[in-house]
C-alpha cells in the first residue's frame, strides 16, 4: 500500500469531552512519523469548502488536551444523517463530491471522530474508496463494537455530581427530585449515574417501567424513614405499554415529546405518591465542560491508534475499546445499530441487590 | 438581662448551601460557653411539635461544614410567608402558638436561619416577645442589610461552571446558548455568574431589555468573526414594556410564567439572529452541592456572632455582613424589602466596559 | 452448606476513596437479603475486642456514597503484614484468635476490604477455617486477577486535576515542573495521569530511565519552541542502574528513601539541563477526597458481588473486574504477588507514539 | 492630559489565578475605546527587547478568562526585586532604561499587574516618568491598600478542598495531619482555608504559637472523642520565641527554612501527643488551576478600572477593592507595607469562639 503523506480529521455530531484530545493526539502522532495533519472545520460540510482547512502543528495543539468541545467545530443541523444515507439519490452524490474533495485536498488519509450517523456517512464514503479510519464518539455509550467511548465517563461524572447536589435539596425539603440524563436508546449514562449518585429508582430505555411500582418503592421507602427519594430517568425512558424508543418509526418528532420524559415521570410520580416532586433536565450541560482523566486517556488512545490503522491502510475500519486493549472493527458492523444495557447484566443485578428499583 | 442558658436553632425556606456551617458555629459556639444547643426540625413547623425538637452536641455537627443541605430539614410548601404574616387572623394566632411552644421548650433564645420570608415571620415573633437572632440566608443575595450571605457564592460559582460548560458547546456548534439561573427579583447571580463565565449578554430584573438591542449585539459580533454567544437570564429578568416582577401583583403565578424567561429569551434572539439557540435551566442544581470556602466562611461567623448577640441579649436583630466586619442589624428595617442590583454600580459598567450588553 | 445469618465486614489498610461505597452496598444487600450485617472497626484490629463492632443499618450507610475514608476506620501501624503472616510463630497464634472471635460474634461470613497486605491475611485466616470473601482495595492498582479496584480512578482523577494545575504554572514561570504520585511498585498512577494530564516524561518502576535520556527530550522540546515542561514519577520509579523497587530487600527503610524520588528527579534534571525545576509531592492527597463516580459504581458492585459469594459459601475468594464483569478469584492466587504495567502495552505504545518519553 | 492612544500591559511575579481575566479585560475596554493595546511578554524583562511586544486584539484573550497562568508569561527569577529597587545604582539605570523602552513602543500608559515586588518598581519607573497604573496580584492577600486581591480566593478554595481530602483520611486512620499553606509574612490563607476546612489548629505568622498549648488542644479534642485533628500551618508560621518572619533581617535565606514549617509543626505536635502525625506541603498547586467566580469578577473589574484610571490620567496609582466599590490608591502609599491580619479581628475571635485554637 502507498505511504500516508497527508492525513485529514474531522469532527462531526454533538460535541463531546475528549474531542479535542482525539485531535492533539493525532497531530502528535502524524507529526511524528513525518506525516502531515490537515484539521477540517465543520465536520464534512467543511470538507466540501477548500477554505476550511488547514495543517495543524503541535504548537495548535498546546494546552488542548483539557478543553471540552472541539477546536474543528462540528456541525450538527438537526438532520438525521442515518436517513440522509439511506435515501438513493442525495448521499450518493453527496458521498461522490466528497470523495472528490478528498482527493483534491491530497488526503491519503481521513481521520472520522462521530457518533452512529457520522460513522455511518464514513462507512458510505469508504464503499466509495474515501480512505476512512473512523473514532467513535458517544456521550450515550450506545455504540456497538467498543465497550464503551471518551465522553460518556464524563457524562456520568457530570450527572453524578448533579444528582449529589439533588440529594443534599431533596433531603432538607423532604421531596421527590426526577433527574432526567441523555439516552435516547440506551440508559446507559443512567444506569452509571444513577447507581454512583445513589439513585432509589433509575428508568431507562431497556426497561419499560410501571409507575406504580416505581411509587409504591419510594412510598416504601419513606414508611421505613427515608423522607426524600431520586429518580433518575433517561431521555429515552418509557413507561410500560408505551412504545419503546428504538422500534418507534416516528423517529424525531417522538424524540422531541420524550425531551420531557423527566417532567413526565415527575408528574406521575407526584400524582402516585401525593409527595412533593420536582425535576430537572441536564440537557446540553453534559456535552460541555471538560473531559475527565478516564476520557482523556481514552481518546487519546483513540486517536494515536487512529494514526496506526491508517498508516498500516487499514481503512474502513474504527478504533474500539476492548478493554484493556483498543482494536480495530470494521465500520460495516457497527452501523445501523445501538449498544444496549443487556437486562441481565451483572450492572442491573447489583442495582436490584441494593434496593434500586427499575420499575419492573 | 436573664442569661442564656438555653438556645434553639432552626432553618427556614430553601435550602442553601452553608446553613449547616451556621448549625455547625452555632453549636460549637454554645457548646464552649456552656450552653445547651437544640435543633428544631423544619422550621417554624418544628417548633408546634415538642418531638421534633432535640439536643445538639458538637458531635451531632462532625463533618457537616462542608455538606449541603441542612440536617434541620426546612419546610418550603410554596405558601409565600410574607402574605402569611400580613394578614390579619392567621398570623398572630400562629405566633402566639409559636411564642408559646418557644417558652414550654424552656428557649432563652432562638436563632432563626431563613430568607426574606422567614425573617418576616421572625420579626412578627419579635414583636410577640419571642427572643430571636436572624442569621440571613439568599442565594439570590437579595437582603437588605448585608452585603452578601452564604449561599450566594456558592451558587455564582455553580452556575459560573456551568456557562464554562455551555461556552465550549456553543463553539462547537455556532450557537448562541441562553442560560436561566435563579434571581426573581434581583440579578446579583445573573450579572456575578455573567461576568465570570464570558458571557456576551446578561439580562436582570433591574434593567428592562430591549431583544433586538440584544439580538443587534449578538450579529455584530459574529460579524466580527465569533460564530457563538452566551446569554445569562435571571429568571426575572422582562422585556422593555413587560411589567417588572417586583411590581406585579399577581405574586407566585406570575413567577410561574417567569420561569420560562429563559425560553422565552431563546425564542426572542432564535427569531431575531436567525441562528440555532438553545435554552439551560440550571434551577435546583444551584441550590444543592457543597459550600464554596467563601460561604463556609461567611456561615460560620454568622454562626458564631449570632450567638454573641443572644448572650448579649440583642433579640429583635440580624447578623449581617458589613466588609471586613460582622454587624447586627434590627430585623425591622429589612423586612418587605428587596437588595437590587443598582444601576449605575461599577459592576454594571466593568460590564459595559468590556462589551457585555444588558439589552438596555 | 449453611445460611449465612449474620456478616461481618472491615476496612484495612490505607484508606481509598470507595470504601465508604463497598460498605453501603454490603449492608443494602445484606438488609434486603435478611442478613444482618456487623461492622467492625479498624481492621483485624477491631475483631479481636467485642466492643468495637455494631449492627449496621440502612440509615447507617445514608448519604455515605460519596464520602470518602471509611466510617469503619482502618489502622496503619507501618508494620508490612505479609512479612507478619510469612513469620512462623506470632500470625498463626493471631490468626487463630481472630478466628475464635469470628466465631464468638456469630459470624457466618467476614467480608474483608484491603489491600495486599490485609488480604494475606486475609488468605491466612481461610486456611484456619475463617469464611472469608475479600475485596480488594487499591489505590496504586497492583493488586494481581482484577483489571482495576476503587480509589484508582479517584487517584488518577486528582493527579491529573493536580497536573493540569502544574501546567498554567510552568507556562508562566518557563519551568520544568515535577510531580510526584504514588506508585510503589507499578507505575499506574503515574502512566494513567502523566497521559490525561499532557506530561511529558512518565517515570515509571517498571521501566528505569536514565536521567540524560529526559533531559534531552526536554531540551529538544525547548528547540521547538516549548518553554515548559511538566514530569510526572512515580514514588517508586527508578534510575537505570539503581535497583528496582520490587527486588529490594531492604523494604520499608528504601521506601522512605523513594518517597524523594521525585525530589531527585527535579535536582538531576536541573542539573542536566540548567532550567528553573520544581517539584511536587501530592502524597496524602490522592488518598481522601471524593470518589469519582467510576469508583462508587465499581465499589458498589464489589460489595454486592461480595455478599453474593458469601450466600454461595464461595470463600476463600475475591471479588474482582474483569471487564465488564464482575467475578471471583481464588485469594490464594493473588497474595504476594504485584500487577505491573507491561511494558510493550498498547498504553504505553500509545504514550510513545504522541511524543512523551519513559526516559528509555 | 493627552489621550491615550496605545496602552501596553505586563504581568510580573509569581502566577496567580486571574491573570488572564485581567489582560482579557483590559484588551476588551481598550478596544471598546479605540485604545491599540501591546502585551509585553515575560514582565519588566520582556519591555527591554522590542520584539518581545506584540498587538493584542480580542480574539487573542477569547477563552482566556478561566485558565490559571497568564498569556504573557512572567519571570521570577528568585531575586527579591525590592532589594533591587532599594540599591543604590542598578535600579536606578535599570529604570532609566525600561523608561526609555516604553516611550521607544510609544506607550501612552502602562498596566502592570504584580505584586509587592513588582508594584514597588512599577512605583520606582513612576517617579521616572513611566505612566503606570498598578493591579495588585497577591494569592497571600497581603498588598495594603485592598480589601484582597485576585488569586487569593482561588488559592483558599483550593486549601480547602486540600483539607476536606486530609479530613477524610485523617479520621480512618485516626492521625494528626498538617497543612503547610501559603503565606510568608500573613495569615490569610491559613486563616480562611483553616476556617473553611474545620481545622482544629490554625498557626499564622502573625501569632507566634506554643506548640504544647496546640498540643494540649489536641489531646482534649481526643478525650472528648475526637480520634483525629487537622492542623493549617501558614509557611511563615512562627513558634513563640523564634524571630518572626517580617523582622527577620536574614531575608530569603530564612524563608527556605520556614518553607519547612508545616514539616517542623508536624515533629512537634507528635512529640507532644505522641500520636500518629503527616504533614503535606500544597506548594505551587494553589498558584495554578482556573480561577473561582469571586477572583474572575474582581480580576475583570480591577482590568476594566485600570484602563479608565489610565485614560483619565491618574497614573502613579494602583486599583483596589473596597467593598463593594473599585477605587484608585497612590502606589506610594502601599510600597514596602505588609497586610497582616489584625489578631483582634472578628475573623480571629469567631474562630476562637467555635474552639479553634491559635497556639496563644
Amino acid at each position: 500500500m502507498p505511504p500516508v503523506r497527508r492525513l485529514g480529521i474531522l469532527t462531526g455530531g454533538g460535541d463531546a469531552p475528549g474531542l479535542n484530545a482525539v485531535i492533539r493526539a493525532v497531530v502528535k502522532s502524524t507529526c511524528r512519523r513525518g506525516i502531515e495533519c490537515v484539521g477540517i472545520q465543520d465536520g464534512f460540510e467543511g470538507l466540501l469548502e477548500p477554505d476550511r482547512s488547514r495543517v495543524l502543528q503541535p504548537r495548535d495543539v498546546t494546552g488542548i488536551l483539557r478543553l471540552g468541545g472541539t477546536i474543528l467545530g462540528t456541525v450538527n443541523r438537526g438532520a438525521d444523517p442515518r436517513r440522509l444515507v439511506a435515501t438513493s439519490d442525495g448521499p450518493k452524490e453527496y458521498g461522490v463530491r466528497v470523495a472528490e474533495m478528498a482527493g483534491r485536498l491530497g488526503l491519503d488519509a481521513l481521520v472520522v471522530v462521530g457518533g452512529d450517523g457520522t460513522l455511518a456517512i464514513a462507512y458510505h464514503l469508504c464503499t466509495l474508496g474515501v480512505p476512512i479510519v473512523g473514532v467513535p464518539k458517544t456521550i450515550d455509550n450506545d455504540i456497538v463494537g467498543t465497550e464503551s467511548s471518551f465522553g460518556f465517563n464524563s457524562a456520568v461524572e457530570y450527572a453524578t455530581d448533579a444528582i449529589d447536589r439533588l440529594h443534599a435539596t431533596a433531603e432538607a425539603h423532604h421531596r421527590i427530585l426526577v433527574v432526567e440524563v441523555m439516552g435516547r436508546y440506551a440508559g446507559w449514562i443512567a444506569l452509571y449515574a444513577g447507581l454512583a449518585g445513589g439513585a432509589d429508582a433509575i428508568l431507562i430505555p431497556e426497561i419499560p417501567f410501571d409507575p406504580h411500582i416505581v411509587a409504591e418503592r419510594l412510598l416504601a421507602r419513606e414508611r421505613r424513614g427515608a423522607r426524600f427519594s431520586v429518580v433518575v430517568v433517561a431521555e429515552g425512558a418509557c413507561p410500560k405499554g408505551g412504545s419503546p424508543a428504538v422500534t418507534d418509526p416516528g423517529g424525531r418528532g417522538r424524540l422531541e415529546r420524550l425531551g420531557g420524559m423527566g417532567a413526565e415521570v415527575c408528574r406521575l410520580l407526584a400524582a402516585e405518591t401525593g409527595k412533593e416532586t420536582r425535576s430537572v433536565v441536564l440537557g446540553h450541560l453534559q456535552r460541555g465542560g471538560q473531559p475527565t482523566s478516564t476520557d482523556r486517556v481514552l481518546a487519546t488512545r483513540f486517536g494515536s491508534y487512529a494514526v496506526e490503522l491508517a498508516v498500516r491502510g487499514r481503512f474502513g475500519t474504527m478504533v474500539a475499546y476492548d478493554p484493556p486493549a483498543i482494536v480495530a472493527r470494521p465500520l460495516g458492523e457497527i452501523v445501523g445499530k445501538v449498544r444496549l444495557v443487556p437486562v441481565d447484566s451483572d450492572l442491573i443485578q447489583a442495582a436490584k441487590a441494593i434496593g434500586v428499583t427499575f420499575g419492573d
